[in-house]
């Protein structure tokens, strides 16, 4: 399929905001790509279909998740929506033709993160967090450091970042992201002293 | 051993503000059994000891703790310092002759704390944050709740500042600890939509 093909599909299952905001996802994986020589097409179709599941309403996100023998923790049980992540990994080949393990991990992950992410699922991560259409207090610093700081340095401040809104907000935390985290910064630093 | 001879005991073996420290907690720990039914005589043992192995040097924790065959994690490996917790709910047996499983397992739990914790565990857990020695931003609103929340709503507070103050500091987040807070949080909500 090809890439404009792939965006009527996409155009055609998701509200026009959302559509927006993967359009935005995408231009910001291919910059994030091109910075850090990642492979900027993959890093653009991922992008582009990292939400291809988020049409689901969160009542059906659980069954479709079930139908698909996708496992299913405490937290994805209290917050459906994260489903859309893995259902979207497995949709990418079905709906969209790519078949491509790199970019279904990246989209795997481009929610709560995980341990090993490889450098598309960290800017697809970023990117999702960042792109033009976001707006919330830090974005500014975030986009400030997709231009200035390492992949993974960049990456571990989205991640506090993250895991600071959670916080704030009052909602679970996902033991993924906190894996993610601690891992940049055990590399980061080897010891970490309170 | 009587409560005076394991004041005497644990004098001797830290330094006086560190002593201090575990005076504090073991009064803020009977005022909160009181309030929430708990065993009073308990958590003043408990909180009179839950540092009891806190004068190790980092360098030594780490070997003490492989010495007595406890599980040394990825992050524990890296705040060796966490270790004072394992090694200390042996030690109450060994040092003070206090034979008691909640005793031992509310000190093993009083830093990063854990899934299915006892009111005993979060009450020492919870002292040791607010103890009157403590000072830092935010110590006043948790005594707060200390006089007026729930149990649950109390040590879950305490739990989202900790992991707050973990992810300013840069330092690295105990997955025990946000397995902690997403429990209470389920506990409290069942569901949690983001």
């Amino acid at each position: 399929m090809s890439y404009e093909a792939m965006e009527a599909e996409l155009a055609s299952r998701l509200k026009d905001s959302r559509f927006r905001h993967c359009l935005g996802v995408a231009e910001t994986a291919v910059f994030l790509a091109h910075r850090f020589g990642a492979d900027e097409e993959r890093a653009r179709v991922a992008g582009l279909l990292h939400d291809c599941a988020r049409e689901y309403r969160n009542e059906d996100m659980l069954a479709e998740a079930q139908r698909r023998g996708i496992a299913i923790g405490e937290v994805e049980r209290a917050m459906p929506l994260l489903l859309h992540a893995y259902i979207g990994a497995r949709r990418v080949r079905e709906i969209y033709h790519v078949d491509d393990a790199m970019v279904e991990q990246a989209i795997w992950r481009h929610t709560v993160g995980g341990t090993g992410m490889t450098d598309l699922d960290k800017i697809i991560w970023f990117a999702d967090m960042v792109e033009p259409g976001r707006n919330y207090p830090g974005v500014e610093e975030l986009r400030r450091l997709a231009k200035t700081a390492s992949l993974d340095d960049m990456v571990l401040e989205g991640l506090s970042q993250s895991i600071r809104f959670v916080v704030a907000k009052g909602h679970l935390i996902h033991p993924d992201t906190v894996l993610a985290r601690n891992e940049l910064l055990l590399k980061k630093t080897g010891r970490n002293e309170p």
